[in-house]
């Protein structure tokens, strides 16, 4: 009789818990460092199973990933961020050092383990160090079959930025005093590939760079997209740049943008789009230009001064030569610093009535970040209001859970930052002050953050930064100019704000964001720049850590929490 | 009562175990990547307190050094060996990692404490991927008030090689498809200090490098032995290279060879002296040469083609200036390949009667060990009896004391090789395989090891090879050409063999070393060329394990060992 009672409590939950097609994908993976060459020059990269970029995922919405991961590195722990996926019920599985678990050392495996509990496309990549920068990325793809638009065929693009300076090195010059800077990409990669001595667009170019003379199959040789006239494609593209804003162009040819981050958005037409570091998109377009030609996809730098080449790629006509070099230059990008021109493009970005949750009309608690570039004891850090984030040793999700003490400063940071603050100048007192201290939220409360920007350590400079929030999405409520000031509430767009995980905060503006504190666990939300990170520009925010359950054994086993369960052992 | 009895008992101990004057020397170290500048070309090295070479211990035999060891490297693990001392009742001490502990990962601090139980010039250094080739290394020396010569004032040498090429990139080089070898070191260093781009020594070479101009104050400027006339002095040196063998050299001067590894050896009287990487000296030269004059002190590579110019630093007579150019040549070293030289040179190192111990007249076991170079799946690797050693993720020190299965091979490698194995030609089959199981040795018993030199993949070469002990010194029983037969045991030399840790196997010849295993723990025997050990050579003992007592909580807590602590926590 019970035998009975329990196999209808499991089809009951069963049925409950699943759609029906809904599957488990697995998959077995080892991290190492190989030798690559991105972009025709010898390198070295961080590579999943002899692949760069690292394997793509497909799943199905509703399906669960199992990722056994094997850090096959000679003396590097490493982790695997899901960059996009909500991690409900799993924030032990969101894959942040000193965060959500302990790096996985040397000869380690761990298993990730995680539902896509929404369709779109996303991407991940190692949250640990600047293990990003060294090529530890991969595009990851939930598909539905439902969708508020049609298409014949898809491609994905997975865009970086690449230098020929090693990572690790570039890291230890960012951590140095005196400071040294790590320079703008030696080159931009589009599904990691492109061309540093040689240009495919050579005879359209100025620079004196020679032609490239590609066989194709080569590491760097672009992956050109092949398409069929008269159809209506699907362009995934995700942007894992270290550092660099993109625009992103198909020559000819008009791009509809149809989801942002995983959310579908209100379709709009552009001939060409920004993309920043964490986002991804999808667009639309149709091969309805002459089909005799093939034509330029090109990638540019953005909101920087750009001394990088652009990348590039061909869209090709089926049946011609994809070895046809276009016969027009490749797609001029807007001027670096044209600012309007991208919150033009921004501005335009709305929620899809009836596809995506609505935004609560009221927050309960409303945090205002301001970043500044600083000195701390003669390094140069970022800090969010004068705090510089240091992780610690123990990761939070484990010394929240398990109750330890001092493994963090349990002081909150700020909620805000002086009334008085000149964002148009270099900070008056560049002084900041390390700290590990995070935001308590109340679980299931509304939560509106103001990014404020400002003005750098240089006079007259201010970045772009691109904010990402882990675990959770946010509703963009509005961009604004100068200093947030409180009337500027009134203009949030509570209609049809667009739901996204990552949002740009431009030179000298904010940038409103409001969520639900709903998803038990704690969760980086920082500057998606990866030396911006590196250098102390981010928070986290911890809620309803109590409601975590089934973390598993592996996840939090270093720091304070290793220690607890040694010394409990050994007694 | 009992209280009385327990103050008797605790100073009958202290009495017992600790010399009158012994101390306990603290230090607070981390480690962390700077930028430096060892040879004038800017490189980054890992320093412990900003020093690079790291810092210098000194102190008195009886000793106990507490080093608090903090790991600020951004993503790797970390730990330091400490070359030549026993660890005596302290084998999780060795820093060995996957042997006496786990790796210290970032933000962690370790403690490592153990007694300086023997006089002597020793040094640490990193024993974790390729970290001692990153410039983690420094120099430990142990004083004595009694010892068998007198010198008036003393110097330290620590020697090392210097590539431009990162030792990550080096690493991953060496553990590519196809193959990239490392090449040869760009520069040699004493005390960390070279010159690459120009000579001390240039008006003397007919390289064209130019003189070098220093100030004296750079990081690359030499460390000048500044000795007054007519006295004598005491150089302390050891050989932390990563590849290279030297030879070293006082111009004009004699050196007298008293000290090596940590034992004193019968004096004799050289004027140069080979030193292979591992090793330590001390000799006593005496200031007798004209004072008006100053000499060079250079080191040259042996044992390979050099292609790195020498090392020098100039031996300074006061009050003269320290500027001043020796007006002759830098000392010529031996032929790189005049192996009969350095021969005699080893040949010549015996045991100081009444300063050693005797080594016992017979072994209980005798391990032949066969060094070859092989091929596994298209790697390069170094095998011990057709076994490529790969270490495993939990130390054998803790898999073995708790009993935990499966973290190791349980099969004990060969104790010999082939009868038919042709030493004078590459390998007939060059496949090898990776393994990871040790030497099981009944403690306290006497064990002979031969180790047997070999052709290479290539035709017609056969190379040098350091071979270190952790844990315990071994008596040099001798050293011969060809393959090993029976009948030169009936030439080992019982009567006054040098006690050492450090031995080198010549090309195509056979070294017999017999050591007591007699210290509780685990440990490594290798060749201290540091790509050498990565790619496979090296072996691994184990004694008494279960005599070992009061590990540390946090010294074994990864790997299996940690799942197992983990799993009994939850339970």
């Amino acid at each position: 009789m019970s035998s009975l009672l329990g196999i209808f409590f499991f089809l009951f939950f069963f049925l409950l818990s699943s759609n029906i097609s809904a599957k488990i994908r697995e998959y077995k993976w080892r991290v190492e460092y190989m030798h690559w060459c991105p972009d025709g020059v010898d390198g070295v990269v961080m590579a999943i199973n002899g692949n760069f970029p690292s394997p793509t995922i497909r799943a199905l919405v509703g399906d669960t990933i199992y990722v056994h991961f094997t850090n096959n590195l000679p003396t590097e722990g490493v982790v695997i961020h899901w960059h996009g996926i909500s991690q409900s019920g799993t924030p032990w599985a969101d894959g942040t050092a000193s965060i959500s678990q302990c790096p996985i050392n040397p000869g380690e495996t761990f298993l990730y383990k995680f539902q896509v509990d929404k369709a779109g496309t996303y991407f991940y990549h190692g949250h640990y160090g600047m293990q990003r920068s060294a090529g530890l990325y991969g595009s990851l793809i939930v598909e539905d079959e439902k969708e508020p638009f049609h298409y014949d065929g898809e491609f994905n693009l997975l865009l970086s930025d690449w230098w020929h300076k090693s990572s690790n090195e570039q890291q230890i010059d960012l951590s140095s005093k005196p400071f040294r800077w790590i320079g703008e990409p030696q080159s931009l990669l589009m599904n990691g590939r492109g061309q540093f001595n040689c240009s495919l667009a050579a005879q359209f170019s100025k620079l004196g760079v020679p032609q490239c003379k590609l066989r194709g199959d080569e590491q760097y040789a672009p992956q050109i997209l092949h398409v069929h006239p008269n159809k209506t494609y699907r362009l995934r593209v995700a942007s894992s740049t270290a550092l660099s804003s993109l625009n992103l162009a198909i020559g000819g040819h008009k791009m509809v943008v149809v989801e942002a981050d995983g959310n579908y958005i209100q379709p709009f037409s552009v001939k060409n789009m920004d993309i920043y570091s964490g986002e991804s998109y999808s667009i639309l377009f149709n091969t309805d230009q002459d089909p005799s030609n093939n034509y330029w996809i090109s990638i540019n730098v953005r909101g920087r001064e750009p001394k990088t080449p652009q990348g590039l790629t061909i869209l090709n006509y089926i049946p011609h030569f994809a070895s046809k070099i276009p016969n027009s230059p490749p797609p001029l990008p807007p001027l670096w610093n044209d600012y309007k021109y991208s919150k033009a493009f921004s501005n335009k970005i709305f929620g899809l009535n009836g596809w995506s949750p609505k935004s609560p009309t009221r927050q309960n608690r409303r945090i205002l970040l301001l970043n500044t570039q600083n000195r701390i004891e003669g390094y140069i850090r970022w800090a969010i209001n004068n705090v510089s984030l240091v992780f610690p040793t123990t990761p939070y999700l484990g010394s929240i859970k398990y109750g330890i003490n001092n493994a963090f400063d349990t002081k909150s940071p700020p909620n805000t930052f002086s009334k008085n603050y000149n964002i148009m100048k270099p900070p008056i007192n560049p002084n900041s002050t390390y700290g590990n201290g995070i935001y308590m939220l109340k679980f299931n409360t509304t939560v509106d953050v103001i990014l404020q920007n400002a003005n750098v350590l240089a006079e007259n400079e201010s970045e772009i930064h691109p904010w990402h929030l882990h675990g959770h999405n946010f509703w963009v409520l509005g961009y604004g100019d100068g200093k947030f000031v409180s009337k500027n509430v009134e203009k949030f767009n509570l209609k049809n704000p667009p739901l996204r995980n990552t949002v740009v905060v431009f030179p000298y503006g904010w940038t409103a964001v409001r969520f639900v504190a709903n998803n038990p666990g704690v969760w980086a939300f920082h500057c998606h720049i990866e030396p911006h990170l590196h250098l102390g520009m981010g928070v986290v925010f911890a809620e309803g850590v109590h409601l975590v359950k089934n973390v598993p054994n592996e996840a939090l086993t270093c720091g304070l929490r290793g220690k607890m369960l040694v010394k409990n052992k050994h007694k």
